[in-house]
């Protein structure tokens, strides 16, 4: 059977993967036989058998390849297969003389179907084998990676970006809850994703699960077990201000029954192939809607999120430290140095004081940076931006969903990544179901970003 | 809940059609409102709740709308949201000066971007609700209805067709097998949707569940339990050669260890809205790899199929009988017929003495027409064409699945409809997976019918 | 694969049976075949395909015979493979000899060993054929069948009711929700199994899963598909006073976010060979459950039941009807009655007046007779029993579970059935939470029948 | 809701016990309590939200106690329940009386009821809460522990026992196939419940579930999750010799499709609680239809099996030595021993050198050992014997389910383990299907143990 032969053959190709098995160039004589073989897939000739066949010789040769040899074989698709330019002339022709009349509509159609090129014709034949999907996943992962390196690449990367979209449709999408008693093949994914906070152990995970825990994902029905965002949220009766408390595995389980508060402390996007497809916004939203009918009591929902870019920020703006620590403040700190690290005259110093990470481990230095650093957290989330949208990433996330900026939390990540990405800082943001969409309609007109008023104040003073 | 609004209204909307409710008009009014909807559902504003409930009320108003205010809130879409022509100009004009060189790419890219309309984000943003994906398909024969009215929308067709394609690929499908253990609402369903030979009772479709039967389905992970197309298969030993005797309730249960040949006897599109997107050589695929596997001892895969459009044929073209009857079958004929029923001298004739089709209640007329029906069917099947393609809509579907015409049989569907379509003629399309991939690539490429060597021989005497 | 064969023999004797095959006599020689095939099961030689031939084997045999040779083959059963009365006696004496004393409890075990019988080993070896705790519970309703003819067979039949107690305990089922949805397979069980209102057609049925209805039935693991007791629940707005608009396929459909009051307007025991296994109780506090929790605002639960002894009960006890009906009672009614039925002098005339069933078409008969009949009903629920317990079957079941006689509703079931068994009337038994765990112990220690007071005082006067 | 109280009352017994709490004794008033409590069981008052509570209050009462005040608390029920002596004797009279008269039967079933005991009735009310079944089987886990205590409590097991075969019975138990799809809540109880060769970790345990091995256990409805006896098979292409050789996480993965064997290399019970309640030999059955389907050429099921009591025996068995080493053996053996390891003169003293396992790192003197152990070993499971069955527990499991002593390895279970019980030696069992029966039916009726020739023969020299 050749629904066999193909599953086999994907089956060796993944083995190859998995034992690093050394790649193949594609040579002169391989790609003479690539490019007849695009173009057998191009032309969709034969049943169904036939179609299968090829599709997996095709996955086959690509996993087969080294990293040129698959940049080379998606530039043949990229350029072999696009449209006939003189076609394209003159149904643009006819289209641009039918303007205004009746013919206006099927001249459109018509050049549309000029344009439509061979390039998705051949990949999504792959949607036929088992876990083709994944495989084309997969595959747009490698054409992101290969994009700078050719100019012909982005425009296959946003036929295949389009059609990505519209087979992931959110509406497409399913909304699971993942348990301990998920299946370990699950689980065992969620480990090697996330992408937050580490899941160091099954134990740890364990934790993750547990009854004051919650863990959704979504998945797509045909790449199954195989998630596709997921969140981790825990169930508390105030806003978590610290994530290694969250995540202790020590820590006595907190009786749901008393919970007001339910803390999304990590989202993660697993699919690199993905990126453009987006669906975080409602993964939230169907997490609130599941959450609120098992537990009636909870009122709010907020996320313990890091900081990613803000010492890169703060770093490349050492005015912004001179606003967020006053002289007061200053003196505080440079009696609390040690001898050694010079005078403390100005806030702009301040970066350099800070850099190895080593104040975190003295607790009266780290109480007196406090009101400064928060002070610099807050214009940072307020005030930085890039290209017109926040600078921070995670902030662009959350107030494009509509969340507003609740609280900063000082000495929240004290793990080496978090003293690196910001200070040890963490913020809530907050998804109050009353205001969520006038904020999300304010951020994407105006750019207006919701804050809560004490963090708003702190900046203005 | 906006959940819980949507739902709700869509149910109403539904209840509304059930109830056969009062349609309104689109008067000048109304328009107004429509097309404010349709401007903001293009624009994208908000979040997930404003995107259901915007989705939620474009649902009910359509819903709501009468033929005539369907096709105009169609034309709205087709005709107000297409690309800006002077932009496409633009971009076209770019794309062709870059031929040749690296930027050709992205200029393409950016001309296909600038003829992207906005009509596909206003449809697609059904998805969002409970059977979105249903009310689109349903639209979208609404569409198919209204192609004749108005030139604009047969390019919003094709548009919506391309989106459905991408949707609705094969790899995307389920096939199920359908038994009397399957949810009575599937059943319910498979009753109304029976295409060719209707299901009578509830007792008449439980028996084409029996043991030695078998139905299969292919379903959408998004429309549960609406099957998209289905067929039906009896085991039996032996190619059947009429269809009163499969569907009889009273005849006994064939022993399926006996069984050697599988026959398919009914195959059913169901969702009009689907139109142009072909699943119906998958599903036989796979229910042959599925058949083989529960029997290995089956051999034989066959159809027997109607001939729709034989008897529309054979009336429109006299001549061919004249081939088909012999004067030695004319002269048997003629001693048959009562005597008022006028001379019979040549076979032109025979077409309105077939036409009130009492002669198949008359056993020696019906065996004297048989060589000659025979004959006539073969000539149809084999030579019959229409834009090139065989004329008989079922022989397109087998012959391009890569079947041949095994067998005519005579008397083998004496209803009423049975007798208007083909004079009660049936035939066997016989599956041999031996040879499927070397039919569908003749008849694709150069048209070939394959047929058994009697058949062929029948019309070459 | 001997798994093979008894499942395909198990066939053919369903179908034997279906088809109403000739059924065999157990005479001399079969006998002796059989007794041969019953000791061989007793001793358990051999593993498990041993067991699973054997077992196919009895079963055939037992499914083969006709009602005397299965009397017989049970009556086998029963006689041959008892215990060993002389080892009873001796492991009795031992016992009563070790009372008090250490050995005692080993003693009691070990007389209880010696009264161990093979029977149940014969029976339960069923068990290990597909479906074969279904055949084991319909050998059960033979063998009830069978139990006044033979003095043996009551004491086998302790011994079954008492195995088959312990595997369906109601720790071991399972609550399912049944919609129109389930499988077609199990619905035309309802269809079958309902034995209080009658379902006439799959769209009855329909109707009867329609949104403002709900149906549960209880399912054993083993049995899967196969319903053991059901009750079929309408959610409406008040105290439900007539079966017939209750089920009347055109009403409109209530909507259920108005309904206070779940009416439980059918309950049907599915398995005779269950017979004294009961699981009623729990049925009707686990619906609530489930009802409660998807319709919080639901405050009322309660039955709209028959009295299926009433009317035999009031013929045979001509004295109650003088207490119902009051001498100007019974001047309204002679007025009415047509000129040839007689005087009307007396109450225990009534019984014959009524006896036709005629005077329910006469609307001011009907009234006429309303509130006499109330009292004499009244009377029967609180009043009439039979061996200390309520006389009506129906009664025993909800007091014993705790409801109260809540209402009696008079012309509430008109069919030619209500008529016969009730003149008519149906009655609400209300389970009140708050008082159900009250009631089932007051009814269980003294006989207490709870109702309401309106009720009470009717048979007061 | 009960229900809720119920469930949280018994997650709060879990979670005491899990956290080790210190547990209560039995005093006086304690005692008093739980005879009360026990008293209102037994006599089953009330309806379902009381027995439910009930239940619920006696199982956290027992789960609270300390060893010694469950062990009063079962003997409570065993002493305090039991049959009415004076009952038993009148029913006992009547019994004898009424041998060989119709009356019999009723007698004997009289008899019966009146040794039935309210102990049951008492353990089985906990069947009504979630996870009851479970508690059940832990208890009479408890109970084992207890029996040599109190001669009451081994009645009580017995009883106990009896029920939970009833509901345990194979009929009613599912197999299914576990594998690392499958729920990690699942997986990690393999880990914990493997009984033969240890889980080292979950990557451990992901290795014994690649695509060369198989893994299946028991479940009970009620039990969900919980195995209740699993096995783990390799598939290859040979009798396997070496445990070591087979866990190596290191090892590549076999090509299923070459398999022609399937090795059964670890079965482990897992519920203490079920003892005398078996299912294996139901277990490999099914297994090996199981992978017939899936492998059709697979020819051979054997076990690498351990010989737990091997070295046992053998140090108790002197004689047996010198049965099993030639002169010759010993000669070479002596050659290889180290200066100080005394004189080797004969084969008794043989137990001793090899008593500290240091000889299996020597591979010339470990060669020179091989002869005799595996004559020894054969000797062992061939004709040790206790109680009439073989002195080898794992011989007696697989002996009793038709197996045949196939081969003994050498050096096949290098482990600390390994050396302990036998020598490093292991040993196959082989499954032929086509004597299985015969084999059982032998041993079962003469104790004749199947072996191969080779293995006969080394004892007969």
């Amino acid at each position: 059977m050749a629904a066999n032969i193909v599953s086999r053959s994907l089956k060796r190709v993944r083995k190859l993967l998995a034992d690093g098995a050394a790649k193949h160039r594609l040579d002169g004589r391989e790609l003479i036989k690539v490019r007849n073989l695009l173009h057998e897939c191009a032309s969709g000739a034969g049943g169904e058998v036939s179609t299968r066949r090829r599709a997996a010789r095709l996955a086959e040769t690509y996993q087969d390849l080294d990293d040129d040899g698959r940049a080379g074989f998606l530039r043949l698709i990229a350029t072999e297969f696009g449209p006939d330019p003189e076609r394209v002339e003159q149904a643009h022709a006819a289209y641009q003389a039918s303007i205004g009349e009746a013919a206006q509509w099927e001249a459109e159609s018509n050049l549309r179907q000029a344009l439509r090129s061979s390039r998705l014709r051949i990949l999504t034949q792959f949607t036929a084998l088992p876990q083709g999907v994944k495989f084309l996943v997969d595959l747009r992962a490698d054409l992101l990676r290969f994009l700078a390196r050719d100019p012909a690449l982005p425009s296959l990367d946003r036929e295949l970006e389009s059609r990505l979209s519209a087979w992931f449709d959110v509406g497409f999408l399913e909304l699971q809850r993942i348990t301990w008693d998920s299946p370990a093949v699950l689980l065992e994914r969620l480990i090697e994703y996330e992408a937050v906070h580490e899941i160091r152990s099954w134990s740890d995970l364990k934790n993750r699960l547990d009854s004051d825990r919650r863990c959704y994902a979504f998945f797509h029905p045909r790449m199954p077990l195989e998630p596709l965002i997921f969140v981790e949220v825990a169930l508390t009766d105030r806003l978590a201000d610290n994530v290694q408390t969250l995540l202790d595995e020590n820590a006595p389980v907190f009786d749901t029954e008393q919970a007001s508060t339910a803390i999304f402390y990590s989202i993660s996007n697993t699919q690199t192939g993905l990126r453009g497809v987006s669906f975080g916004n409602f993964l939230l939203k169907r997490v609130v809607d599941d959450l609120k009918r098992d537990y009636p009591r909870l009122v709010h929902f907020a996320t313990l999120s890091p900081l990613p870019s803000f010492r890169r920020w703060a770093e490349k703006t050492p005015e912004a430290w001179g606003c967020a620590f006053s002289t007061n403040d200053l003196q505080k700190i440079a009696r609390l140095l040690p001898d050694g690290s010079g005078p403390l005259t100005a806030a702009d110093q301040l970066p350099q004081l800070l850099a190895d990470g080593q104040w975190i481990e003295q607790p009266r230095l780290a109480r007196a940076l406090e009101h400064g650093l928060l002070r610099l957290a807050a214009r940072y989330l307020l005030t930085a931006s890039r290209n017109g949208r926040p600078y921070d990433p995670v902030a662009r996330f959350h107030l494009g969903n509509g969340a507003r900026v609740e609280r900063l939390n000082h000495l929240a990540d004290t793990s080496a990544r978090g003293r690196e990405q910001s200070y040890g800082l963490m913020v809530n943001y907050l998804y109050d179901p009353d205001t969520i969409e006038l904020n999300v309609e304010a951020f994407s007109t105006s750019g207006d970003i919701a804050a809560a008023a004490a963090i708003r104040r702190s900046i203005r003073d």
